[in-house]
Order: C-alpha cells, then structure tokens, then sequence
C-alpha cells in the first residue's frame, strides 16, 4: 500500500530540495496539507515565479529577477574602482553584512574544479575579463574560500589580473576574531604567522 | 543589504516547511537556482495541485484526492467488519506495511487534546459514532500511539464502542521485537509483564 498518487508525487517532489530524504518529505507534505495550505499555496507561487524570473545579473552574475543587481547599479560603487570576487551570492550577502566594504562584486558561482568539468568560462572568467579590458577596476579583492579549489581559482584570477595591470590582493588567512590559539588547526595557524603584520 | 525582493520572498516561502529556517531555506532555493530548475517548476505544480485537489477521504479521514480513499473503496476490506483506529495516515501505511491487517481504517488526524481545543468533534469522533450507528463493524482495534493523550483518546473511543455493544482492543504494549531487556524503560516493561501471554 501507498500514499494516493497525488500525495505520492507531492512527497517525491519534495525530495528534489537538498538534504530532504523519503521522510522528511513526507513530514513536509503532511504538514502543509494538515496546518499550512495557505503557506504552501503561497510557496507554489513563488516558487514558480522566481524560476521564471531569477537569472544572473549581467554584470556581476549574482542572481537577480532584474538585468542588473541593486549593487551593480549603484553609481558610487561602480566609482569606486574595486572588484571583490566572491564563490557565491551567500558570501556577497557575508561581505555586505560586515559593512566596511562599497565597491562592486564578481560572483563566480562556483570555483575552478577540472575534475568536475569546471573551467575558466564555468566561472565566468570570460565575462570577468572583459570588465577588466574596459579599464574601470583598479583593484581586486580575491574573496574566494579558503579551499583547495577556492586558492587556485584565486591564484588563478590573480594572474589575469596582472595580465591587465591591475592590483590584486587575497583576504588574509589567519585566527578567527574571539577563537582560542590552542583550538585552531595548524594550517591556519602557519597562515596567521607567515601574514603577521607590524604594530 | 538583502538578496533581490523575489529571491527574498522565496527563502522566506521555505520558511513555512517544518524544520526548515532562514539559512535551510537560503540552502534550498540557491540549490534549485543552480541546480535544479525543472525540479522546482515541478515541485511547485504538484504542490498547487495537491493543496487544490487533496482532501480527506469521506469515509475514513485519511488524505485522498478521490471521494474515498483506496482502502475504503476495498470490497474485501469493508466485508471484514474490522476498524483499525490510528491517529495519522502515516500510522495507516506503517500497519499496511506489516502486511498483517485487512480491514479498514479510521484516521482521527490527532488525538484528544482539551487544553489545545481539540474535542471530540475535532477528531471527527462525530463522524466515528455515524459507522458505529450503521452496524457493519465488529471489532475496533485502539491503535493510537502510547502517549498520554493516545491512551486517553484510546480509552474515550473505547467506551463509545461500548456503548454500540462493538468490541475494542488496544494494541499490545511491551518490549519492541530486537530490542534488549537492560535497555527498555521501566514504563514499557511494567506493560510487558501485565500483558504477559500463557504459551
């Protein structure tokens, strides 16, 4: 014996979000059915209508329902000369929350990742360097995470750079603000003494 | 700074799924942006379709789309004089999947709670009494889950049943088959030794 069809494809379909497995689908579906079909309704909507109308922003390629993102469009930022280069619009929303920093992004969705068939143009590479062929980026900030894959991207992008003579710099790696020395690992330990900086 | 207002109001439309919060919610519609559009036109289909067409099923309460669910359309099933009460259409699958009940169900779609408003009416016991009254059921097996309020609901259906002269049982409560003595509660165990069957 099964759920009635419908409800069986309502929970199946539910499985396609990450991390939902059989039953937690099925938690969902019978939550929204027994307390929340409003909610659901609402969620339908949505749903269809932003995988209609989000597509990457033109410029920066951070996900937007309108040509150009409300950062992109921002005349004192696209002044200021800097380029922040972030894996993911996540972390555009990590920088921005930090409040010290206005200049512009480029969001590669994703890193470099040959294994899985991710190349410079996967990235957005050829976009990128185009806006530095237009000569209006002075700076660029290397944003990407501190992975294997998100280095070499970063080392990667570094070298276009200095193709166009632009300045590029990678965030610093070292102890986070309020850890403790004896909990952090090694590698990052070394990070934080080889990028030590005068007092 | 925010995400645009459409991807905002669809993280915030995950946020109606049980277990499900601001940064799980982040997760699932960045994953289906990237990853995987089709799944979520799919999923926002069915999701209308199911809140628009999934209703309970007039006989039995459990979620159907049709008038009356599988099982009670059963001809066997309604012959058997058998009701099985459960209190969620998840109880009816875990019994249908022990392959070891055929007769029919009754869903009370919760269970006797006075302090949260929920009556007997709110259970559909109302609609219970009716199936008493028209004299096709023999037995009422009291299959509720073995908390406080499903003992207590377990115990109201059971003196309805009396009333109507139809017999009710509860499932047996003791040590779950695979488990080991030195691990089960006292509670559990007191219900093995007074259940306790002469071989």
């Amino acid at each position: 014996m099964k759920f009635s069809p419908l409800l069986s494809d309502l929970i199946q379909a539910f499985t396609c979000l990450p991390g939902v497995g059989n039953k937690s689908a099925q938690r969902m579906a019978f939550h929204l059915l027994e307390r929340n079909r409003e909610g659901a309704i609402g969620l339908s909507n949505v749903l269809h209508n932003a995988m209609e109308h989000i597509h990457h922003c033109k410029q920066c390629r951070t996900f937007t329902e309108d040509e150009l993102c409300d950062i992109c469009r921002h005349p004192e930022r696209a002044d200021s000369g800097l380029l922040c280069i972030v894996e993911s619009p996540q972390d555009v929303l990590a920088v921005e929350q930090t409040l010290s920093y206005s200049g512009q992004y480029f969001v590669l969705m994703g890193h470099l990742s040959p294994i899985d068939g991710i190349g410079p143009e996967e990235i957005g590479l050829d976009q990128l360097e185009l806006r530095f062929k237009n000569g209006n980026i002075n700076e660029v900030i290397l944003a990407t995470n501190p992975t294997v894959e998100g280095e070499a991207t970063a080392h990667y992008i570094a070298q276009l750079c200095n193709e166009y003579n632009i300045d590029a710099s990678r965030i610093a790696h070292g102890v986070p603000v309020g850890g403790e020395l004896e909990y952090i690992d090694g590698n990052t330990l070394t990070h934080a003494f080889s990028g030590r900086r005068k007092l």
